[in-house]
């Protein structure tokens, strides 16, 4: 395997893992990236920061570029190449070299697909029309914030008021715009309980943005030059000078299904917990792979670079003569609007119905802060907890700063299979300036004790 | 159980928490709590925060007034009665109410020992004289800070490096002094390693507190009024209008050990998973009594508000026809120095050498953000690993705001036995603005995969 060559499709967080581990283990093994964009292990999780101006400069979201990766690491990345064909059997990939408009071959032993997911687009009439923006390639993320330097957008439409949606209204608040958020389900943040939620979209409305839920998108209205004009819902048209898509993602998985892989959750690239694909040394990693979840007991598709970091290294490790499995995820995932922290683990109340589970859940309200420290903050706890299992399942936390990160006490507790006593009696830190004497994932706790 | 009287002596955290649990349980039960001082339900960890002006009034650090306990929970609080005696055949205490001096006794069928802690005094030459300080009661504090109002001390030593004397070099830096800190210890924090007390020292003596380790307290100079003027180590003389003692609290466990109470750990009043003592009916809770610890197996010394609520809602829950047990601790602490946070969980290096555990260590640096992401901070994590068993026993965290409550993630880990492929693994919450994709906590494990 030492002397064997391996071809990695996508250059970004899950890919470069994987080459980074590899090339760590075996420094003459030849390597092989193929990335269709210019940039290579980009921080996606940053552009709404970068589009609303608290990151100055695109570079910085670079964590490598392609010249430290052939240099220092002696990868040989190959930009602006995209793998357009995979033959299982010939054990080689069709790249068109997209710069030169020339098409290649290149065989590998190993294959590894980490090509991504991408803005999902729902099918209406202006989808495409100039001014509508997904955020999927750092690309897409400077050419936003060229639009909107060149232009100076007055309003904004988000379409969808998941992470993207939220994220991105705080940034085009910062910019200066009139922001609607436009949704059809009737809450934000559709992983999270309507409960929760509403404590999100009532804080996005004190901070300016105009939130509209359970409106469906009809079509995006364009002038003559093709340029949108407006967001038409079943019910309003909100005038619209740049369009925002935070309406969930897809996996980049054709490529692999038309080689004959298998794919599975979401049409996500069914994957072992190995990351071993269904056809021979070829991997599957990132936001275009499948993931276990640890409580739900399925394959799930979760795009999140978290994830797709620690499947890189598990596809690495296994490719350095290592024999790991990854575990599984949670779909743990934290984000905040402006003051706002939001943060979710394990299942919700709508995917603990569908799954069935006989269920409880508790919902807290106390203060990230002891109450007479200054500073603080309210801070809701939202707890799940199976009933037939008496383990904790779930849980949500709305909040001030300092709260979002609570949620990682929770995840671990999941993952350990803890019971709500457990976790009452879990010895976590206090002091004043962090927290009340029981800490309110405790105060959760408790309730079920 | 439901007709039988509980006495309590001690009307802090434990035994509040205790009588409340009950109180709730059996509204009709009698419940008498002896308290030597003025208040009850105080936050003694507040302390210093309202002697640095952070908290405007020790009201705020009340919980629960005596008036409020007796009108609003029906229990005959009675504060300035201190329990002078246990006699455990006769089941009955004897008790000085101090403001009438009259010697009285009660009878109990349950009797509950929540008598808190008490600042250690070293034995030297003037350790009481007037301006020498140690924080113990609520009236404590606030006599401390009537003297500092009333006297405007210029310069402050402070005895001792842990967490009492960290949070009070914050606390006279704020009010202005010239402030010293002095220690044997050749570090601060000796719960904490070396290396990363280091980062701690070298931070307070960058916010200006002058810091003395390996330095012996010799004696207390006084003047003629009996009034502490300088504190004389074995090397100096530093001048004090002030002086504050963090040289640890002792076990208030004299009563019970006159009882003939057994008593184990440090002086703690020895206790079982149940927090029974050697006596029939009679627990203990809180500061003066032992915890067992998770990681050692050993019954420890360990006061701190937490587990002194934890202890009394045991104790609370078992009186209640209840059957619970305590499972035990970490000493698991956060503290802050200004913009620095302080966390630590289970076994040093010290203490794991003292246990003959076999293990290995590793400290890594992070950031407390994304990298590119604003107002973010480094962040040191050190994690303890038994190589014996493979699991983690020990973590400690230093760095800029958002450090510290990830010690919180550790602990649960340590709790549930992970090793550090299980944290590297767990599904911890990322986005720009809270982590690196990596929370610093799992680059800390990943040193050992």
């Amino acid at each position: 395997m030492n002397e064997s060559k391996l071809v990695v499709i996508g250059g970004d967080a899950a890919g470069m893992s994987a080459a980074s581990k590899v090339r760590r283990s075996f420094p003459e093994r030849e390597i092989v990236v193929f990335e269709r964009g210019k940039h290579t292990s980009y921080a996606a999780c940053g552009m709404p920061y970068f589009i609303g101006g608290d990151v100055d400069s695109a570079d910085r979201l670079v964590a490598r570029s392609p010249e430290v990766i052939r240099e220092k690491m002696k990868i040989d990345v190959r930009t602006l190449h995209e793998v357009t064909a995979i033959d299982t059997s010939a054990k080689q990939v069709t790249v068109h070299d997209l710069k030169h408009d020339q098409t290649l071959t290149e065989s590998y032993d190993d294959l590894l697909i980490a090509t991504g997911a991408e803005p999902s687009r729902p099918p209406i009439e202006g989808i495409n029309a100039h001014g509508v923006r997904g955020l999927s390639s750092l690309q897409s993320g400077i050419e936003a914030l060229e639009e909107i330097s060149a232009r100076k957008p007055k309003t904004g439409v988000i379409v969808g008021g998941g992470y993207i949606g939220i994220e991105m209204a705080e940034a085009l608040l910062a910019r200066g715009m009139h922001v609607s958020l436009v949704d059809m389900a009737p809450q934000v943040m559709t992983t999270m309980d309507a409960d929760m939620a509403s404590l999100i979209s009532d804080y996005m409305s004190s901070q300016g943005v105009h939130v509209y839920l359970g409106e469906k998108l009809q079509r995006i209205e364009t002038d003559r030059f093709g340029r949108a004009t407006a967001v038409l819902t079943d019910t309003q048209r909100l005038p619209a000078d740049i369009v925002f898509l935070g309406t969930g993602v897809k996996p980049n998985s054709s490529l692999a299904a038309e080689a004959g892989i298998e794919t599975g959750a979401r049409g996500a690239i069914a994957v072992n917990k190995k990351l071993q694909t269904s056809a021979p040394r070829v991997w599957a990693a990132g936001d275009c792979a499948e993931s276990y979840h640890l409580v739900s007991q399925e394959q799930v598709f979760i795009a999140l670079g978290t994830v797709a970091n620690k499947h890189g290294v598990v596809v690495g490790t296994n490719l350095s003569g290592g024999d790991v499995e990854f575990p599984g995820v949670l779909g743990t995932a934290i984000t905040k609007m402006n003051e706002l922290e939001i943060a979710r683990t394990g299942l919700s109340e709508a995917e603990a119905e569908r799954l069935g589970r006989n269920f409880e859940s508790a919902t807290i309200r106390s203060h990230t802060r002891a109450g007479y420290y200054p500073g603080g903050g309210d801070i809701t706890v939202k707890l799940l907890v199976d009933k037939d299992s008496g383990r904790v399942i779930g849980g949500q936390i709305v909040g001030a700063p300092g709260s979002g990160k609570r949620i990682d006490t929770v995840a671990t507790a999941i993952t350990c299979r803890m019971r709500p006593s457990d976790m009452m009696n879990l010895d976590l830190s206090y002091a004043p300036p962090f927290s009340p004497v029981w800490d309110p994932v405790q105060v959760a706790a408790r309730r079920f004790v």
